[in-house]
């Protein structure tokens, strides 16, 4: 099997080409000068070096249109345990809703639940998305159990492909972890080459405000935000970022939304230290006023941390220009409005915790560009390069080039299209994005060489996608 | 004219692929997969889809070398006149010691004397450089006489691809711009979308320290140092910073050498502006104690802003690995010790300034990446994918991609050299880093799809360097 | 003679006392503790302490009020000339004024004309003063033209009393000085112990924005500011406070009005530079908007820098609180509104520069403690005690302490005035502070033991004022 | 009783007087200048006016020496309980050897075990000290048990003269207190206007340290150091400082040791935020080198924080002069070397944490007078007029002033002395400063009228020192 794409624009992190994509298999067999020789020449030539049939399988026109390396999502919730609930994508629905909106690989996470083991954990998420994935897959680990043993087992992860380890400093009673068990855990990455994952905001401070406003009767979805105050979101990133600074290991700050720890990254970075952040699609276009939104609306946007009003967002569109933040993740933790997020009518505090978003990062990225927020070069790069290297799968993913995995998005800049739950792919019963133009398409989506969406239609099958072991962070030195 | 490179490792920005390239004419046309085809079947495969000859003009075996990008060394000075001298390397020489060392374009100085026009100084500089040169060139341009009429010229040399224009806080009388003539400048910048490129140090409180010094028979080469403390950089880095931002332009920081000065680009670069800065190598192996050489032996080390202590060398390294510092350069200007240096024996201000290096950049900083100072990804990038985009020549160069220029590398890291003017190419009489030992070694360099130096022996032509119309600076939003 | 004031309030820099002050001639005899002997044997006896008359000349009821140190303006400008013209208050007209605003020192300063001698200046200015103010006064010197007599004679003037020397990085082809020639002077500050004040604002840039504005027809008042931006300022500053730390001496910012400048000023502070800032009440309270009055009116607020928007006078009151502003002064330098102002009509750039102030500055100040923004130690700290301390007059001035000069004022701090021109004792046609509603009033004023201002009327005499000779700045290790 | 101190150098907070002063009873009667009357007059006449008897009860001459207020030690421990043994200064042992020392005021601290409620607390300190106490004393309160009770108490604890409360984010176990603990009581703070106080080492990964270092045999005193890298006390600083900005209280570090943590209060005193902090003298004068002597000498400086590298100790130096240390307190805690220091012998961990130093503390920041780190008027500002400002003694204490209690001491300054356990007062069995020359010393030492100390001997009794009821810190705004 081989496939030709021609005639477009290719993206990379560092510029464009115009250059065609040879894909032999599954994988990217050569990148092409566009020359005069005519397409199935060109083709016919390529696939002889690549020692394939001189035939075409498939000739892809993607003239007008740019062809990136496919979207990597490192940070998404399918099917995840929550207070005797599920988030509700599967690792099915949610991958292809992730395939339709231009992402090839999800970085999902196993979740360690107290007084089990990292390894019967990590078996247990095999199995959950082992023949079920429409596109590739890693996993990370949470660690919310941290003893002498999680120590131990935190190589047998790395081992086998997981290199990345989060942790909370949120959620006391449920995944957060003390400063000392953090630092055990930190001093173990420093010695693996491993990477610490963190959720900084101060749980344990936040708790107190979350009481005294259930005890208030402050109780709708808009006091989520309220009690959850930027300054503890900045406090505890720097509390990682020295702790991490003590152990000597790396550190990924998650879902960064306030400007004071975006302040906090930039510091650290500029002294050199190893500690890379991601923001998330919603802290740049959603902001309180969606918490507050009348009738129990606001608790379809709670999610931790919450989001910010508009002057955050600004510095974090300013931050993925300064690289403060490295990655665009989407922390897709779906739940529905009716009956999940319900649950939390009269205590905010019961609301699941997520917002849908794993379909649209592509997208609502794009649109930055569009709005000139970022360059084309920096939305595949936040979005797909970097993701890779920081996750050890570069360069088997997120570049286009001779020998990568061919997970290639076709992605027309031109067209428009409306986001709404009745038209997303994704299995919850609501948008958080409701409504809202974009310029920008997926036309067509590859994944290890197979055409998985097209036409807006899903092509490929649920047991396409594979398991992906991973290697370590590649920024480190 | 085609040529495969086969079996080494191409390494990038982001980083290292298992890949052959195969060059037709003057371009790369395929980059591809090492697969089970003989290399032979490749190349007669990959030729045929650039619609060239079917037969291997060459067959370069990179096996166990780097394959990469050529440098670009932004910061050059061929010939330039200084008080009634010149430097002592021609287009020829110093473009030849360039490819010998691995650098494939330099960007060179155009100087407009106080009172004639940037366009018949460009008119000057084509003149000096057409048919010298044996690897491509582009020219920035120097202003030093800021009037309407040299502002309005500056959008002509925009559009004959000089789109970076340099201003020196230091040499009044010479060379200095007043703030006043400097926002102008950076307001035509900000108009047009050129680069300024500051020399900054604050020149005017400088002087006096540097007549202060020789009233008190304070001559010798040392007090070049003593009489430009970094604090002086810092405040004229500053100050550049501020001006382009009452300005809007993009500003480009030549040469930086200080802390104080990295810690203000930092600062700006933290909070959005387009601030960019390179490093020289001098400033990173080289320190004040060289200044200090007895027997007039400073004089060799004698540039501006001047070596520092090593305190300094230590955050620069920091900054290249934190991108604050984008780019490495050299600032080669070339002044043989004997009867060039020592016009400054017994005044230390009479010595010219300039260092030559262009021949040993890309060791150098490969130096960084075997003491574990860069990684390997960032070698290829401070010192050609950045300057490249940075100053309008990608994807045209700085990159292994279809339809780049076919400028590459082949280098060796397992080969060793000592550094000496015994040895090296370059046109001066003197090595600023004599005897120092290196781990790598350039083992051919093309040029254009030319193989211009291999085995140590230059095999180019001096005419075969053409002139590179440059674009905008690729980093702007 | 003798006098008693009782019943106060006593207000010092650290905090208030409930004492007696006894004054016997010019001098602050004692403090007295209010006890259970009548007033008059107190009296008696503190007289007979200090060798007095034990009779009571004169018994001054403060019960319900402050007893504070007199007010010290540090930055006035009486009789200034300027372009032709001079500041409408002289030396007489400006200190009844003053003193009618408890205010019982002002600072004025000497202008050295290019070409002239420091000391000439001084005598000339000497001339001016001498035998017609109402209130003690000292001289700063202004330096406007660097040379090595200039340089020698500031030896002089700090024999002769005048220790701090102001420079201007303002105002091109007046009283500009080159980085260079500032160098100069801060080493000779050096060298004496004298303090450099600086008038910080890029002036060389500013007169180009200052040309565009003009050439492009925006002739308005508003334009003042406009070409003024604060960017200018935090620039000029920070590059001050390097000069001043390459030189090694004491740098004191005069009238900061932008939050870059504090912001420069808090850097250097924090960490241990002798670095002092002032502000003045218009910064405070006035703003851009005054700027854009319409009708021309917006005149009666040009003075440089310029007012800001709304959140630099935030930021300053948090300097104040900080201590990162030291002091509060007035520039006061009145320009009548016709004739004056309005030569500035259809060309803002020709607006005689200056605010009138020294009368309100006191109540201003107050106002600040009524609303919250300060403390009333910190309002006498500012106002008098820091002035003192910082310009070498403490503890003659700036102090209720035995051996002070009696410069009191008795401070009601319940009754309410509103300013306005038709009752201000400044020279000049406007207030820029017109209908403005105060809570707190002078009652009396005394300078040297001697009642100047009570109830509203003024009862000195012109020549009661003597000339200040002033020794260091205290704060400097 | 009378007593007038004459001849002497009056040294306030803001500079020098010469003045005479004059006691009458327990308070400060007047200060007065020194005239042309005979000091016999003065005194008469002084008298009078205080309504006291006319003899002098005592003259004292200060002639050549500094009249200061007394000094006062914010930070003691006293019979402070400790794993089963007593700090070994008792409150008269440590009284009086504080008014050796020239300190007339100590704020000592009421320890809350876990489950006991504050004001039994505060009855039993007040036994421990009530009539033992050769000085003035008066208590913060250490918080270990936050719960409602707790927090209800503090506000009684408010009216009874105890106005600022001590958390520990060390010492889990024993003090610690969460960060949902500490919100609380700065909640509470915020509300009554108290200050907290703050232990800021994050103790919860220093727990992990230490018992690594213990686990790998590293037992030794240096270990303690070790274990408590300064970033850990720079992040408990921080995060006091965020948890104090979100409820909006007023906050003071204890015995700030780490450049770190005094980054983090310069940032946020700059920011116009209500935070304050102590260091002590060990932190200024002893390092890490202490705690590395050898045959366990090290257990004798062992106090957390522990002592610094000598870097640390510049920097607390110049915090000192910035006032982002504004006070100097010393944590004096005196174990003996033998049996107590000594149950740490091969378990640094076990070694009672405290070093004495109530004695030396105006002698040790005097001698910072003398080699030049600190002004006259800075050393009488941070070890007495501040303290009393900031825990709500002045006027009362910390100046010399009519109405303020007659805590002065009458210090020599061309005295030298040696510092050593042979000489000194304290009950402690080594002295931390062990043959330390210092320049100065207490000539005599008054409370509240009376000597206490003079000529190096105690004629107070311990029943003379009364407790003080304290108002709120003075410097809020």
């Amino acid at each position: 099997m081989s496939t030709l794409i021609s005639g477009g624009t290719v993206v990379t992190a560092t510029g464009t080409l115009d250059a065609d994509v040879l894909i032999v298999g599954e994988k990217i067999a050569a990148v092409l000068a566009r020359g005069e020789a005519t397409d199935a020449a060109t083709f016919a030539a390529a696939t002889a070096a690549a020692d394939a049939e001189p035939e075409a399988d498939m000739l892809i026109d993607a003239s007008g249109k740019y062809v990136i390396p496919g979207g990597i999502d490192a940070h998404t919730h399918m099917e995840m345990p929550f207070g005797g609930t599920f988030s509700v994508d599967t690792f099915e629905t949610g991958t292809k809703a992730a395939a339709h909106g231009g992402t090839t690989t999800i970085i999902d996470f196993a979740v360690q639940a107290k007084g089990t083991s990292l390894l019967a954990t990590l078996d247990k998420w095999h199995e959950k998305a082992d023949g079920n994935c429409a596109i590739d897959y890693g996993f990370h680990m949470i660690v919310s159990d941290v003893n002498d043993a999680t120590l131990k087992e935190m190589e047998s992860c790395i081992g086998g492909g997981v290199t990345s380890f989060k942790m909370f400093m949120a959620y006391p009673g449920v995944f957060y972890a003390t400063d000392g068990e953090i630092l055990l855990a930190m001093q173990q990455a420093q010695r693996t080459g491993a990477t610490i994952m963190m959720h900084a905001e101060n749980g344990i401070a936040i708790d107190q405000l979350v009481a005294q406003a259930l005890a208030a009767g402050r109780t709708d979805p808009v006091n989520h935000g309220l009690t959850r105050p930027p300054e503890l979101e900045g406090e505890a990133t720097s509390r990682a970022i020295t702790l991490a600074k003590v152990a000597g290991c790396p550190l990924y700050i998650v879902h960064l939304s306030a400007a004071q720890a975006l302040a906090a990254v930039a510091e650290a970075r500029d002294a050199g230290q190893n500690v890379f952040a991601e923001t998330c699609p919603q802290y740049l276009y959603l902001t309180l006023d969606d918490l507050a939104r009348p009738d129990f609306e606001g608790a379809k946007f709670i999610a931790s941390p919450p989001l910010r009003t508009a002057d955050h967002g600004k510095a974090l569109w300013r931050g993925l220009r300064t690289n403060d933040l490295a990655v665009v993740s989407t922390d897709h933790c779906p739940f529905c409005f009716k009956e999940q997020k319900e649950l939390g009518r009269g205590d905010f505090s019961k609301v699941p915790n997520g917002i849908p978003g794993v379909e649209h990062r592509m997208d609502l990225l794009h649109q930055g560009v569009v709005s000139g927020e970022i360059s084309l070069q920096r939305w595949v790069e936040t979005c797909s390069t970097t993701p890779a290297r920081m996750f050890g799968l570069y360069p088997r993913k997120g570049v286009i080039a001779p020998g990568a995995d061919a997970d290639i998005v076709i992605y027309d800049p031109a067209a428009t299209q409306t986001l709404s739950a009745a038209t997303h792919h994704m299995n919850v019963d609501y948008s958080a994005y409701e409504g809202m133009q974009i310029t920008g398409k997926v036309a067509v989506t590859l994944s290890r060489g197979r055409v998985v969406v097209a036409d807006g239609e899903f092509r490929g099958s649920p047991g396409h996608g594979t398991f992906l072991s991973r290697g370590l962070n590649q920024y480190l030195i």
